[in-house]
Formats: structure tokens, sequence, C-alpha cells
């Protein structure tokens, strides 16, 4: 069962979302507080576990009204005597968000059998599974994206290389970088290239991604690196002197038959000949934007150009 | 400037990677500790910075000999003493790894101004740029992979949909789910299959990929979402019924044109029409292996299928 199973499997034993609260979480409160009878104090602190909206058990440290004064010792007890009645209840896991500053905590929990989950800026998440079995928690995000751009210049049949300032081997490949959080595909090869090479461009299609575990670089997590082919606007280049030792528009040819490159990048520039010599669309991904159902906002589809009469269906 | 161009940055800065260290590290240490002068204390205790290899300082609480034995104080003091004195030698960055059970030292960093960059397990890390001008460091890593099979049985022009349990809207789509760290796509695709419906499937191509941010469920991270198309080895359908309502072969023409349905589903129906119609080379990204330059692993390459004369190009 995946994670995500795990949490359709909860949600149907927990038909109705129960909002836990009490005195401190303003008037829309309703519901009871879960384990009163066994933690007066905490509660009375300002704390109130709640089923969240992945179905385990919430607590939110930050609600405490003077977290300082809380000492370690009755933090320990209150949470162990709490575990075993969340236990009773038949909660199957408990998510501790600690504040950074509230990092003393933490030790205890760990105590009591938490593992982090994960952590950001200034704030800290960690997990107690009770249920049966294996951990069935979603995990947090296990990939970096790092996108490269293909920059065509069709008229004369060259495409933008770099060479990596400062690697072992000086070998040719497509500018490109880590996205940064929430940033585009396209957008991203597009700052890039800019960053690395001083060429505007803009994005036309998805030509390949590529998956990669343990990756070096990405703090034992997994990478999916994308090349995207770019239309250039710009043709002058002013390269990143920290960033690049080399920087050209290389026959598209040429490239395709190197030897002084990495193994993508060959692959992708024969592709590119393909597409150049026999028409994109034989090679293009390209990108259409869709409304996403739960949040109101949007996102990017690629895939294979869709003929328009498959696009428009309504009778078959 | 990028995390990765930053880092590459640093990288030629820093041509020699130093190891710094001194007694406790083992025979291969060679080289200096950093801030003798100002950490006689934390030094005996078995502390050794070190620059790592993201060129910035890294320091592993997991060294101290007696962790339990050092309070929060004596940390504190030698923590802003140092501080002042990377800073004075020209340190960008300072990575701060620290134990779970040691975790009381994460609030005294904060103090300092550190910020978790990560946490996992029984681990957590921080960070405190001591560089001009924005946090140049590269991210953890931002995207969780969903991933959904397309199984077309092409015999009788059925495809494999499922209805949710417990969603809002009883909606047809691809059974899909989160991957575990480390999966291949194709394998996430062939295992949540396997385990929604009781259909075994052998991966074929890769149709579409979707980025969205902000996704709900991926704790504020973004999420990848790719759909695979797959062949059954089977067709006796035994559904989970605590994820599925409902599970079915459904003609394809009708799925792409039905109005329950989300949109990715039907777009993508009528791509796998498209390709059932006119040959699955016109929808199909494939998948390629090759050896990873830097690390000796495999990785799986996706792009449109490229001709047998492009891909073995020597002579253009």
């Amino acid at each position: 069962m995946t994670g995500a199973g795990w949490l359709r499997r909860l949600w149907a034993l927990k038909r109705r979302q129960v909002l836990l609260g009490g005195p401190g979480l303003g008037a829309s409160v309703r519901g009871r507080c879960i384990g009163d009878s066994a933690v007066p104090r905490l509660v009375e602190e300002g704390l109130r576990p709640r089923l969240d909206k992945f179905g385990g058990l919430s607590l939110q440290l930050a609600q405490l009204r003077s977290p300082d004064s809380l000492d370690c010792a009755t933090f320990r007890n209150w949470l162990r005597d709490s575990i075993k009645q969340w236990k009773a209840e038949g909660h199957k896991a408990i998510w501790l968000h600690v504040p950074i500053l509230q990092s003393r905590f933490i030790a205890v929990a760990a105590e009591q059998g938490f593992t982090f989950h994960h952590a950001e800026s200034d704030s800290a998440t960690l997990t107690l599974w009770l249920g049966e079995g294996f951990n069935k928690l979603p995990h947090y995000a296990t990939h970096q994206l790092g996108v490269a751009g293909a920059v065509l210049d069709v008229n004369a049949g060259k495409v933008l290389v770099v060479q990596d300032q400062n690697k072992t081997t000086n070998v040719w490949k497509f500018p490109g970088g880590l996205s940064e959080p929430g940033e585009d595909i396209g957008n991203t090869a597009i700052r890039e290239v800019f960053e690395e090479t001083g060429i505007k461009a803009e994005f036309k299609s998805l030509l390949c991604i590529r998956q990669q575990h343990r990756h070096p670089g990405a703090f034992g997590k997994s990478d999916m690196y994308i090349i995207c082919r770019l239309k250039p606007s710009s043709f002058n280049i002013s390269f990143c002197q920290q960033e690049c030792l080399r920087c050209e528009w290389m026959d598209l040819a040429e490239l395709a038959k190197a030897k002084d490159t990495t193994p993508i990048t060959a692959n992708v520039a024969r592709l590119l000949l393909y597409g150049y010599k026999e028409g994109f669309d034989k090679i293009d991904l390209t990108m259409r934007e869709f409304p996403a159902i739960y949040t109101g906002l949007f996102y990017k589809l690629y895939h294979k150009e869709l003929p328009e009469d498959y696009r428009n269906i309504t009778d078959v």
C-alpha cells in the first residue's frame, strides 16, 4: 500500500473530519479536545491536537502560549502519556510541528520514537507511526529539478553550448542549472541560459527527461533533469566566467558527432538534428496550460502535440 | 546567480579542496584545524569543521565525543566566536549537521541566524549564509513525483480506469500514486496499477509530464505528475476497495469524450486514441538507459524515439 493509498484508507476510516479544539483557536472551533484527561497542563497552555488534512493527528507547538516556561520534563511526561492514549484511541500517526527556537522538544520527542519528516527555514516536522506494519505516511519531496536549454539558431544551424568552469574534464553541454522553488521548467531554462551565456531566448518545447537516483549534490535524493528546446532572441554571447570556461555557437551537426561531450548532450544533439532536418514536430513535447481542480491554480502539461481533430474530440 | 552557479564559483575560489582535520578523524586526515585559536574546547571534544563537497564549511555535531556533557551556554559562546572568525576568514556558508538527540543545539544555532535546510529520519541540517547578498546555497528537493499508468488493451481498444474512494466528485482517472524514494518512473506506474487494480502490466512509454506548484499534499512543495503507457499482461480486475470506488476497462474512445473525468485524463485519453489509431510512435516517449558519468550508476532518459540512422550518427 502506498503512502497515498494509506491516506485514502485513513480518509475512509475517518469519514467525518473532526476538528478538535477548544479555547484559544477562535470562534469557529467546535468539537472536543483529544486526551483531556491525560493532558490538562498542555491544553491549558494552548496546545490543541487536531486531525489534520492528511488524516493524522497534528500537534503545533507554536500554539503554546508560553513555550519558554515549559520544561522538557513536563513535555516528556505529557507526550509519553498522550501517545499511549492516542494509540488506544486508534490514531495511526502523530505529526509534531516544532518552531526552530523550541527545538529542545525535538530530542524529547525522539526519545518517544519520533523522527524527522522534513524541516525548512524556521520549522521542523516530525512523525510517529502508531499503526500496524511499516510506516505508511507520505514522504516529503524526493526530487530536485535541473533544467537545461538547447538554444538552436535554425537559420545558422548552430546550437549554444558551454564548458563548465573547474570540472575535471572539459566537455560541451547545454547551459542549465537547478530550478528555483515554484519556478516553471521553461522559465528555469530561459533564466539559466541567460545567466550563464547572456543569450535571451524563448521556450519552444521539452525534449527529454532524465531521472537519476542518489544524485551527487542532491543531498541523497533524486534528480530530474529536463532539456528544453529554446529559440534565441539575441545572439551576442556574454558568458559568466565564474561558471563557464567557454561558450560558443557550435554547428549542430558537429555537436551531434562530437566526442568531447556528455552522453546526454550527444543524444539530445542528435534528437535536435533529427527535428531540424525532418520537422520539430517529430521531437517536441509542447506545452499547454490547464486549471488545477483543487487549487484554482494553473499547471503546465507537456506531451507530443495532439492534432486539432483529436484535441477537440466530442464524437468518435 | 543560481545556487548551482554559486557552487561552481566557490569551487573556483577554493581550487584545492582542503580537508581540515586533526585527532579523532583517523589516520588519513591531514591539514589544519580551522579556528583553533577560538575553539579550543570544542576541538578537544572532537569537533572538526571541514570544507565539504559543496564548498561550504561543515560542522558535524555527531563528531562530539561526549555531546551530553556539552551545555548550551558553552556551545553558544563557541558558535558565536567561531562565526565571527569564519566570516573574517572569508567563508561564505556554514552547514551544521545535528543528530536528532542533540536538537537542543538547534535553537542555539538559530539564535545566531541558522535556519533549517532539511531534515530526515535522525538528522537535521541547518545553514548560515555568511557571504554578501542573498543566500546562494542550493535548495533541498523541491518536487514530489506522482506517476499514473494508462493501461491500454490494444486488442479490445479499452483502457483501465478507476474512481477514487472518498473523493468529492467521482471522476474517472488512471490508477497511480506517489513514487517511493529511489523508484524509477515506470516501476511506480506498474506498482501503483497493480496495488489499486490487481492488473499486471509492463512499461511501454512516457506520455506526458505535468508540473504543479504549491500542490496540496506536497507539504508546500511542487508536484511532477507523469502518465505512462502500459501494456497489460493480465486482465482480471481485483481492485483495492479502500482506495477505489470503481475500476473497469473502459472503451478508449468513450473515455476520450467522457465528461466525468479530469482534464488531464481526458487529454491523455485523446493522446492515446491518436496513438492507437495512427501509431504509438506519434505519442510515445521511449526509454533508454545510460551510465552516469560521476557515479557509475545508470539513469533512464525519456524522449521521442530517435531513428536508428540518427542514433548512431558518426558522420553527417
